[in-house]
């Protein structure tokens, strides 16, 4: 079964092969490094906040910081220790039960909207948890034969990638979480901005036809993709423009203040519904104040900055701006299409401060595809022409989710640094709005 | 403005340019024809319900059949004679309220869970609405000038497609309500069916490459198409292969008797939500019964044919069974490339009666396309390339439900003959399972 | 069995002992006779209202009107016919259950808020059930021997003050369907209304002591009342007053001027929560127009007359008016003691016209007791000391409802002429608004 | 204002009138000894439990401990030192928003079932804020003229009752939360318990007549009562039985095995409806394990004492038990006659150790009619004769709760000793469970 499993995780990370003539020491030291680093980074996040803090939940969707520390050792404890290290075992039975998201192949899970009801295991235990896992996972990684290190090595890096999307979703859930009370309390240090002059929207246009998108077969272990990006495949585009930087917080008070929230005729059917029921608005965090329009941030409330990007929009919204706008959502082609060629730099999560979008600085081209805010295309998550889900826990992973959400480009400053690429396809609900989500406008050319 | 309404109805419907040398007075003769017959066939489908019958409303999805009736007279009223027949007026204000199904830009609408509420106008009074509409409009038509007509004509076009769609939803509406009886009441008197041996499944290959999907300028006014079904655009498709026919209650049981309801694997998360939180363990109308499954239908309740399409199935039901299958659902643009050179034949509401999926009669080629049930596919309703969405009242008919909903394609039983065609698409929220709705399997070739 | 049910009922009902000395005949002429007039007027009831009117049911507490012409049928069937007559059947075993309301002693019941949804049997259907329990029900009283004479009669006598109940809530559920309609439709006619001068309002004293309420054992048939009015005991009150007459429209007027659904501390607890929660503002049926207050009547809409009697109130809107108007609201041995020697005259539903609160007429000591509107009380709906359900079916009718109501006193406008005494004990939950409920105003003297 | 609001406490809290001569040194020596001591044992109680235990909210009716703990002392501050002790101020001024509970006389309350959300103010400031306000109070209680004292000390002896009641919800809250734990954690040690030979039922015979329940007006200090408990006033009761205990797990047992959740003649119609809705098929917290019946408690999960009194049950539970047994629930009234000269001992919340009800000790008499559980009586919570609501915010304490509830009497093994008297009338929805809550029959004699 670790076979099988090692092989279902080759399918939906689509890790590098190891190429016939690679130095094996280099490529454990090169993982080792990575597990190290980026452990290190999940409890650096965490280190702020206390044990109070640590255990609110504010929504079934989000999650509470300890449950994230504890899921993120679980991943590992299933998929790399359970099998593969001889007399393993978690401090206790429950944990597996306990700490499972939504592996149906790993038994039943623990009533989702409740985790922030389980003051025990208490922080100090998940901590020790996690210790342990890492002590024995550098035992195997230190231990294994060529033949079982080959199998361990893509679920390994897998979990760490794995261990990055949860970095992200601890950001988005305690801002969350706090954000409910009426203190505004930070959990993080505001990052300090350079004042720029604001940079003029554009729309660069592009050629489109066929083109390809989706990863590729990876040549090396540094090309990690999730299963979802591929398989590559041929999408025929029309010629298209896109804007040269996000919408702005600036621009979206004008749709604000043009009565965008009371015009049924800019909205989709569902979204009209939402905004009837749920009385949106504006995006989640804003908030009017006799000082004028703030924003509740990791670092507390703060003025709203007009030219840094939208954020906290949910698809609906997005899509009505771009209505508004004249302009519509690029699709996942065209984005991917468009950045396929820039390097992935921008705001991203490096440090445990400044987690907020920041403006554009001037420059030429796309501005701000990485980093910053992630961008709702109007693509649905569907799967890749040739596309099957690994079999298996794994294939558990993203393949079930295909279904009610809408994909989202380019990472944010949420997003840990390294994490994402041009073919990443985030995916989220189309009313979903905690996470860093703004958009960029697309017209047909 | 009655000309940008008119103007809008060409972008909405997308109806047969008149040709420089058309005869106008056949044009006239032929609208005017089937305005007749369409009319009189909803008259035809609602005869046989009795008043109260026909203020049944079983869910906040479905309406009255008196409502169709009356809401398909207030399309021509509020589209066609009121910006265009002076001195028209409805029999009551208020029926521009109570009437209108959802088109913002004609003011609110009345709340829609509560239209089995609506006792007055009672029957009566409605058929003589129908009466009035009808009267009007046969006036306006025969004494409009030519431009009037070249004005009204795609309005009057675009509401007997409407009307076909309600026609439709008469169907499916009445069921519902009447599966809600414990009495198992029969709407229609069934059909009859000759015995046939089962046809077999076979797929066929089918090679794929650039090919053009969509509904193309129309070259005359027969070749009507809705503004979603554009623009003709280029898709490139991977080979592939589609079953030659609609999966069958047969091969359906055996998913259930397998434990299909009961393996998370097959399913995806929302649907596998959906199973538990619903209970659900078969398609909606099937009944155990101590005589073996039965199914409710528009004639009673029935013994369940093995042979016949399985129907009334949600997405996420068709996809688990193409999971379990070693399978998946066609693109709808697989589905339409496949169907395109087929000629639109098939089990289609011709009569009121018989509306029931039949089984397929021996033959080769991919058989059943059109007709028996609608085939789910994996694709979401999303606005083709280029596409956008006529302003005013009328472009709301189509544009704004494209969110949260998937493609279905061929019609059903339930469906008015010549309402279909290759390129046409319906779209459903993956849960709506009132629908004559099955799946047809597709693969990787 | 039947004996057994006759006991219960005669316990249920606490029908008229028959004296020693009665003549039989007489009784059972002057039991068929109350059994036409009754039977009679539910049908005249129900009469102005159309087939489509009599399928409505606008909320689960309400039932369409067709389903009270064929429930009040089915008690008859059920437990005089059923046991009684050999050879009875209903048209439809499905009757039983269909036309149950809420006897599990009788099996399962249809789901309740899905009573609008059976437009067949149709009305005609029901109308000849009706006939059919009639014809045998005459037969019975006709044929039956002395002794399954004694044994029907007080099931018989039940049945009727039964369905004199559903009579009311004919009245009270049609005005509730329709109200949903924005066309505002007319139930009845209205009634005529002499004009004529306010009656002011002012308290009369009563000196309490150990008084004795309920109702006490019949000395003969027309000495009918319910088991919940018993048995007879005494009580200690306070020195205590009542208002002349019930509180009126522009009394309450006056409390919602004064920002009476805005002040917290008027306001119960749960009362508080509901007003949030709903949006409450003014009574139910009251609207503001442009015109002024106006309230949806049987009749249609009418301008709201501030001298009748306020309706339409619920529990906690009575009592909040009344802390607001430093009162409070009588107990119901209050009211009971003070209304034992009055005659039980009064605005009745006498007539199916006129269904709606007059203004009190000019007079002395307590006016409108008796008739108009149910005065809600502030004692909750408990057993009297030494109350025992009936064992069986019949000892569902009431004993089972005693938690979460509050009792209500008095009849009113839409109760049948004969059906209520000083005793009666009226219940509905403290939310309900949709009776014809108001308020006398209580002190402590 | 902080006359009025003495006097409102003073009529909320009915406390003892201090006699002319009294010794005021002694007054304020007894009444600061008695503020150190209930304050002390409130943060005995909450010592074992963490700061993450302390942060859990399980259910909108329940609070999270580190809430009891400001809200007990936020009494303190607004209704004491606020209006009293100049110069004071809390740490934050938004702490009397965040810890109003439910005064609306105090302004606006922070969102009560997002309590368990606040992890800032962390644990350590909610301590530095009792604190604050212990020496606060400490300080005013020393330097009071004497006239500021007598208007201070029934504030401070209500604060003291309040928080009394806040230690038995800390209890009942905290057993709520861990119980959603899947690891079945203990929040104290279990007590020990003298196995002793089952004490068996038998009924007490009770004369009733005319008698006098509620509290009288206070002689002294230490008489306090709340002002719902008065006045005091003559009620009649006919002549009764009380069972000599409560009843006991096994006997609920029997209940249970003889089908009684499954037998809807022995329910209230609102009992039934909850007991479809939910599933109910034991008390709150009992476990069917491998090993038999198990129930959580606040130790840990324990197997079920067959002679300990049933717990945890809902007041339809508690009535449909007392029909199975062919018995009733006593009122209020012959509760407290019957227990109106029983000193007033038991198992009380003495030390935070031993928290779950023990069996009856052999004994005469009625028997646990104070301590170990709460019993349920048939009487709705409503205010007695002449009882009148205090004005402003100390008014809320009670009477806005006067609708919707049942009285339960006696105290339970998580009410402080020395909380309870004969006439204290405790009170909840029929639907709560959480409260140490069962019942004691009762009968007409």
């Amino acid at each position: 079964m670790s076979t099988a499993m090692s092989r279902a995780a080759s399918a939906a990370a689509r890790p590098g092969v190891t190429p016939p003539g690679a130095e094996p020491d280099a490529v454990r030291a090169s993982l080792s490094a990575r597990f190290e680093a980026v452990r290190a980074f999940t409890a650096a996040l965490a280190e702020p906040l206390s044990a109070e803090d640590q255990l609110l939940q504010s929504m079934a969707d989000a999650s509470p910081t300890k449950w994230h520390l504890a899921h993120t050792s679980w991943f590992f404890d299933v998929f790399v220790l359970t099998p593969h290290l001889p007399g393993w075992a978690p401090p206790d039975p429950a944990f597996h039960y306990l700490y499972n998201s939504y592996y149906n192949a790993h038994g039943p899970q623990f009533h989702r909207p409740s985790r922030g009801l389980i003051s025990r295991p208490s922080l100090a235990e998940v901590r020790a948890y996690r210790g342990a896992v890492e002590e024995a996972v550098r035992r195997l990684m230190t231990e294994a034969s060529g033949a079982r290190f080959a199998e361990i090595a893509p679920l390994i890096a897998l979990g760490l990638h794995h261990e990055q999307q949860h970095q992200e979703l601890i950001c988005t859930d305690i801002k969350h979480a706090l954000s409910v009370n009426p203190l505004d309390p930070a959990a993080y240090p505001a990052g300090r901005t350079a004042p720029a002059a604001p940079v003029p929207l554009r729309f660069l246009g592009l050629p489109g036809g066929l083109v390809e998108i989706g990863a590729r077969a990876a040549a090396s272990p540094a090309d990690f993709s999730y299963d979802n990006e591929g398989p590559r495949h041929a999408v025929m585009l029309r010629p298209y423009a896109l804007a040269n930087r996000p919408v702005t917080n600036g621009e979206f008070l004008a749709f604000i203040e043009a009565g965008g929230y009371e015009t049924a005729s800019l909205w989709l059917s569902d979204g009209w519904a939402e905004v009837q029921r749920e009385g949106r608005r504006h995006p989640l965090y804003w908030r009017r104040t006799e000082a004028g329009w703030a924003e509740f941030t990791l670092a507390g409330l703060a003025t709203l900055d007009p030219d840094a990007p939208v954020c906290h929009l949910g698809f609906y919204e997005a899509d009505a701006f771009a209505s508004f706008s004249g302009a519509r959502l690029p699709t996942e082609a065209e984005w991917e299409h468009a950045a396929a060629g820039t390097s992935v730099d921008g705001h991203f999560l490096s440090r445990p401060e400044g987690i907020h979008p920041r403006p554009a600085a001037p420059g030429e081209g796309l501005l701000q595809l990485f980093g910053d805010v992630w961008e709702w295309t109007g693509s649905a998550y569907l799967p890749y022409p040739g596309y099957r889900a690994a079999p298996g826990a794994v294939g558990e992973y993203n393949g079930k989710f295909m279904s009610g959400q809408m994909v989202l480009r380019g990472g944010a400053c949420s997003t840990p640094e390294g994490h994402v690429r041009a073919s990443y396809r985030n995916f989220f609900p189309p009313s979903a709005r905690w996470q860093f989500s703004g958009l960029r406008l697309a017209r047909d050319a």
